[in-house]
């Protein structure tokens, strides 16, 4: 089953989508949100399903759904927490910088607490205040949970998951030195983040999900040249439900938490940093992977941040080719 | 105007309360949660005033108001963000562990994005998994604020508040330099907080609320002993439109937004480290100062942190001695 939310108000409102994307239709008013739907989920979701078995095979009403009308399928959340799942990103990141990275990493998530009161919409632009802060996409794989008890079980975790989507985690390079030194963790160097148009239930994701992780190429491209084809079923070395009974250790958490995998990061084929698309290789998930492996390389990153009308795509394609979650399109808006 | 949320499902009921807590009235039911009256407040603001009027002159139909059956007002919330804005407390934390603070600290708010999918409620025992993980309260006043502008200045902050409150701000100490170490801030180390019952406008407060600051005594017990009487007028770094603008610097924030002030604290009469209730001073909002203060002073801390069975008691006065937020009281309970 796959879900999204029209642009309306605050909030949205929840349609059921076609496997292809074509066509939409909508709920039962008792959940006109997904919020909605996922705080009242043992109700809702055997009412949705019937709702999108209907609609596959035309028995209801139903209207061409459009990414560009979608909002991000939760349109504020109680809940972002970011997980940093692919330590191979962590460790290119420090051994850029000359900085040791603690053995701890390969064992205990990282995870940080992100702002979830407003999610720009998938085809939303990047408002940058400042071009000098630096900003760079980051693809990312999520998960939206249903309720987690305090303390839950990795299969726990596992069985609270209820959608799986992407998103653009947007960063502000610049801000995080000063914000990380402070010892609070990111803030203002952690904007509004975008979801994919479209989530989707794990059942629906057959073979892709397996493991407590998503699998497939996460397509990202840059001002329309291919930039990311990295797997995000590889090099992840914390799966979902390890992520999820990490933010759960101390505190339940609400229906409708968003869990983040961090950026999506591959070896290369010789298990050193991973190569352009250019180059062979399947390139990257952020701006700051490729300005650490010319570091890394060639003493220097070359690559900028950013820049005032970039465009970012993410999307994901199922085996048939189609897109699994639709795309993520975004160009940068300088609005000073 | 005073606002609480009647325990109720997941996001309360609205209720209008009068002066001096001891009734409560409906809304109409366009706003049956604060999140609602707030998503659209310049429509709900004055019928909610209407009730409130009508309320102090018995003329719509009321019950009786217990602070017991009252959930945080915002029983979950998009946002919470708390800062550490009396900059006093974080120099002398930094004292007793020998760090040098960075003179910045004085200059730009530390501030750390919190969970704020599930808050406990005002008489709701503080669940624990492990004593060992240092359980200690952090007594704070809280803003909650209407939609606010990317980029927005101090004065838009400041006209962006429309609510004020306490919270119980849990922390478990234990987990933070480990959390910390690793750069992404706070996460297992601050479980659910818990709002005061009641809510109240800034007008309401009088002379209270003035210069972007709450005055007065902010009053904790600790097993019913008073432990802290801290003015959160006073030793204030930063005020909360200061902190508002900082969190909006490169966002917007939505409606509903919770932003608090970090541990109130003064500095002792001689400048040093204040003084506990027994001395003559003011004591402490959180145990974490009173350890701190017995590290500096005789070269260790000997008060434990909380164990399962206390209690904490945290309130205001208003001039006529009634309670104004209401008391947030809880109990520790170990649950494992």
């Amino acid at each position: 089953m796959k879900l999204a939310s029209l642009k309306h108000g605050r909030d949205g409102r929840l349609v059921v989508v076609s496997d292809d994307l074509a066509w939409c239709a909508a709920p039962p008013p008792m959940w006109p949100t997904l919020q909605a739907a996922l705080d009242d989920w043992a109700h809702a979701e055997p009412i949705l399903r019937g709702v999108a078995e209907s609609l596959a095979h035309d028995a209801v009403p139903h209207a061409r759904f459009h990414e560009r009308d979608a909002a991000s399928p939760l349109p504020r959340a109680y809940q972002w927490a970011d997980g940093s799942a692919y330590v191979n990103h962590v460790a290119l990141v420090r051994q850029a910088r000359g900085v040791a990275m603690p053995d701890s990493f390969w064992t205990e998530p990282l995870m940080y607490q992100g702002g979830s009161d407003g999610f720009l919409g998938p085809r939303d632009p990047i408002p940058l205040g400042d071009p000098a802060w630096g900003c760079d996409l980051e693809a990312e794989v999520v998960v939206v949970t249903g309720d987690v008890p305090y303390g839950a079980s990795r299969d726990e975790a596992l069985a609270s998951i209820r959608l799986i989507g992407l998103t653009n985690d947007v960063s502000l390079r610049n801000l995080i030195p000063g914000e990380l030194a402070k010892g609070f963790g990111f803030f203002q160097s952690k904007p509004a983040s975008a979801m994919s148009p479209v989530f989707v239930t794990p059942d629906a994701l057959g073979d892709r999900w397996r493991d407590g992780k998503l699998h497939g190429a996460l397509r990202v491209d840059l001002n329309g040249q291919p930039f990311g084809r990295a797997d995000a079923g590889l090099d992840m070395t914390f799966d979902f439900g390890t992520l999820i009974a990490h933010a759960a250790k101390t505190r339940a958490l609400g229906a409708g938490t968003i869990v983040g995998s961090g950026t999506v990061s591959n070896l290369g084929a010789d298990g050193g940093p991973g190569r352009a698309i250019a180059n062979g290789g399947v390139g990257y998930s952020c701006l700051a992977e490729l300005r650490t492996v010319e570091t890394i390389v060639g003493g220097a990153a070359v690559t900028p941040f950013l820049q005032d009308g970039d465009t970012v795509r993410i999307e994901m394609h199922g085996d048939d080719g189609h897109s699994i979650f639709g795309a993520i399109k975004q160009r940068v808006a300088v609005i000073r």
